[in-house]
């Protein structure tokens, strides 16, 4: 959250709701020391935890595993000036364990594009905040923080 | 641009017109050490630049001014399985000379909450990448890549 801005902060119950949702995100990580994005179709885990699925090979597995990444989603609407974003924080991996793979390949996400070899990989809810804009108007009232 | 992942690569042109069109962006950072993304409308530039307009006080602006970011936009359906989604990373940087300033107070993008002091940021456009999926099969082919 930045604070001051204008924007309702939700809070982490508020936040898995919406991003609950929300049929994509966006995988915020480091790529070649830079700051790379990719949307993503996922699964909200009971935890708060953001269940992908990819391919094995994909560079993104390798880019995010293991790292800290920051997963988004958000519903703007340009017309109104309203809309909200929610940002999930925390530790990239690869689900190894066998078993759990297994079930998952039953329950979890799916691929939009299908692949020969495929991962899950889990992003940590170690972090969860959402902001909330309402006409353009912070809903603490009509006029902006100073 | 990850490779071998089924989408189709959009060319720079390709990439700047989709993004010209978009109303909202990301602009993706790191605040704290940590991997960071925000919502914000934006103006791009005929140079592929992207503008935005925000609070001089904002922590963004301190998080962003001088750092290389990722600005993202993107159209997804998750019904077709199909979208794009648009990357211009570049150095950020707050417009200082007065008169470029004065210019874009009237020209550039309007802020969704009315602020006291403003000011713009411009995300130079040193990388411009993008990609598309239609129909969750890529345009290559109807088989997914190895």
């Amino acid at each position: 959250m930045y604070r001051n801005d204008g924007f309702r902060e939700l809070n982490r119950q508020e936040s898995l709701q919406r991003l609950a949702n929300a049929p994509v995100g966006r995988i915020v990580h480091t790529r070649d020391a830079l700051p790379a994005v990719l949307p993503v179709n996922f699964v909200l885990e009971k935890s708060g935890a953001v269940l992908l699925r990819t391919s094995a090979s994909s560079e993104l597995v390798r880019a995010v595993d293991g790292a800290v990444v920051a997963f988004e989603a958000d519903e703007v609407d340009a017309v109104t000036h309203s809309g909200w974003s929610v940002v999930v924080t925390g530790l990239a991996s690869v689900v190894t364990d066998p078993g759990e793979h297994e079930q998952l390949v039953r329950t979890g996400p799916r691929s939009w594009v299908p692949w020969p070899v495929e991962v899950f990989v889990r992003i940590a809810p170690d972090l969860v905040s959402g902001r909330e804009l309402v006409g353009g108007r912070t809903l603490y009232g009509l006029d902006p923080p100073t």
